[in-house]
């Protein structure tokens, strides 16, 4: 991945972003109907450093290129498979096909399509979308050692009780009160590793519902107001991140 | 509405937006929780002239008054109850409440806030985000007409097949061949009006799925592709909006 | 525009939205590059209810074929040409060339490309983003009636004095302390109509930067705050929208 | 960082983000104005596992205190300073007054607000929003190491010609014709690190300008085109990243 230029590091990756595919797949009858909608986002780290130093581009793989081998390679995939599947294939032709990439970092986000029933039975062929996304990301090297990660985002939950926070830090900088009930809600952005090793990675952002107070030196409050109408607001937000490994990891 | 200054009509509205409150309601005995995300934006249209002519702002109602409004009028509801309703409640209190108002304009987003299931129970105060918001607008002038709309935003629709397009003007601006089988995908805005008239709005654009085609003049295409491989793309779409009005209406 | 079915009327348009496309031109001796990125939206208001009652497209301009024709008009303007200019030409050749359209909108957002300077010097072909964006809608009758439009949006501005808000209406609901001094900003979107008739429309909402003050029951603040720290806040904002007309105008 | 926990690594790190903030100083006679506005994001790395484990928050920093801090630093900030140094001097006071904080990573992002010039001269107090944003991230440790890094994004260039690109691999999965002439747009983010040791990062997409080219079976293309008229599309693009750094460095 780096590269000595007179006492310098010179690292790079190039890949291409937001490829966007569908992919249908019928049952034998031809009736029911399958589909994704992937989001790929390809890096390479390759030996290219004659196309910055010498202008030379003939170890380069065209990011154009990249883009239709992920086309051809869904059209390939005659039976349906997983994102994960779909990303470790990409990654496995990019590091063999061409002798100049060491490594290939295929990333996937997956449109949460859900197949629609209608009156109680699963449709054909149609489709609604739903709310979170599953994701992944496979690291391939050329020796064919992978990394493989799953996760999910995008996925906002809420309680409206059960939650306190008290105990914590009172300085000067200090004016939360204390709380032992609370509105908590979040957006979770979690990712799980597999292999020989593996762990768990949280971002769970505290999306404040603040409870809504109002006072006025003219007339004062004319409701009082004891903490079921909130006013929901995106920023600022608590961010909360956490990883749990075997042995090492780095967050 | 308007207000003539040496024969120029001068129109002018003012208001509060992207107000957004929270509201939770118990059952009598506690455990059970409702609630909903509410993002309210408020138009006011009043003889205020003054404020424009004579820096006198003795019209005026602060913008940040109806955002209390909001607040107030939302601890006041001790009963769950319906976008439209609230969002009713409030333009008649503005119409009613302040001499100077003669017409509010009152939209609400609501988030579609979904209670959680667990084991197949109804979770008690759990929630998650769903996809499609539900809206609605109410008219209300000091006369008490009212004028209400309903609706869905962001509901995405898909189907795989049995949709074509056939025999359309044909020109030399025309590339597109006729196809019997195609993708359809859009994302559904729609709104129903209520009262003695009634009328249906949609605004469906057409989401293109195109079937991906490779081709290189160095190798040929690897791979025949026969339309079960889709590029979507968000730009450019199609826009299809209709409406359908007893008597008369306006699109 | 309207079609009465039994007792109804029925409303239609189709078109195109967010065709992209980037046009440049050259100076006599090639050197000097002049370049513009347009985002256009077509809506075509044509006689096609045979394709909604009797399936039948024979009517029907593919919205393809509107998306090929933006492309190929901006290939033959061969001289530079103004946004409004170019909605004008592509209004007059759908209501002029289709029998079955009698209007056209045509609606672009242009982005706001400058050529760069290096040195003091301007460069030949090199260009940076800016900020504000430049728009324009052009109404193209079949009769040749036009009305068109031209505009700013997304225009950032702020002053840090010199702005108060006093005298307006207190009542229960009122919170918000009378002032003299304030920061103001906001983000103007702003048209002008042309043709016989004249008006300005305005759309400034308060964005609002709330002076910070911080207040502990434990400690107390700890510093006394005067108006120089400020929460810039993106909602709620203030809306405010007005428009100056001659004789009669919608807002 | 890590606390181990029966074999496994624990990491975590807890802040407030989003945490916006708008400065102004005046000049001593007090007419002219300075200002900014700064979206900040704090994450402190302390020993709390305390709080995870057995719910004593009695180590933690609350996240509003950290939101408070924010502006009562920037209160105490009498004169005008860099982001840079706001950025430093927060993480000098999170890490130095909490026994329990042994790392703080503030990022700025700076609004760009620019004076307004008036016929020519610079007006006191009017500002107007440019494009590209300024950026500066501070690691402090509580030994007093310091890591910082400065920046920019959402800088968009483009040049319109003398950009080609040839020579490079060509395969069965290869369609992109050789080229010596094209349009090159990007959107650059870009860092530069400063201490002993010092490096440059530079993400810069390959925002495609596809010359436009129609073909239609039936009419063939009316318009030849000669790559003046372009696509300009968001997805998908190139990605390319590099760094260059003295001895070591990470991407």
């Amino acid at each position: 991945m780096a590269k000595e230029l007179e006492g310098f590091n010179f690292e790079q990756r190039h890949g291409k972003a937001r490829v966007r595919v569908g992919r249908v797949w019928r049952s034998k009858d031809g009736c029911r109907h399958f589909m994704v909608e992937w989001n790929v986002n390809i890096s390479l780290l390759s030996n290219c450093v004659a196309a910055y130093v010498r202008d030379d581009n003939s170890d380069i793989v065209a990011t154009d290129t990249m883009k239709n081998t992920v086309y051809v390679k869904a059209k390939e995939c005659s039976e349906q498979l997983s994102a994960e599947e779909f990303a470790i294939l990409l990654g496995k032709h990019f590091t063999s096909f061409y002798p100049q990439v060491f490594t290939a970092i295929v990333k996937i986000v997956e449109k949460p399509w859900e197949r629609i029933s209608v009156n109680g039975q699963p449709h054909e062929h149609g489709f609604k979308l739903g709310s979170e996304k599953h994701t992944t990301e496979a690291i391939v090297q050329k020796s064919g050692v992978l990394q493989l990660t799953s996760g999910v985002e995008g996925l906002s939950l809420l309680k409206t009780t059960q939650s306190g926070f008290e105990g914590f830090i009172r300085d000067k900088y200090t004016a939360l009160p204390e709380t032992r009930e609370r509105m908590l809600a979040t957006e979770v952005t979690a990712s799980w590793r597999f292999s020989d090793i593996s762990s768990v990675k949280l971002k769970m952002p505290n999306i404040h519902f603040l409870p809504v107070n109002i006072s006025s030196k003219d007339h004062g409050s004319i409701v009082k107001f004891d903490d079921d109408v909130y006013l929901p607001t995106d920023e600022p937000h608590g961010s909360i991140e956490a990883s749990l490994s075997r042995f090492w990891s780095k967050m």
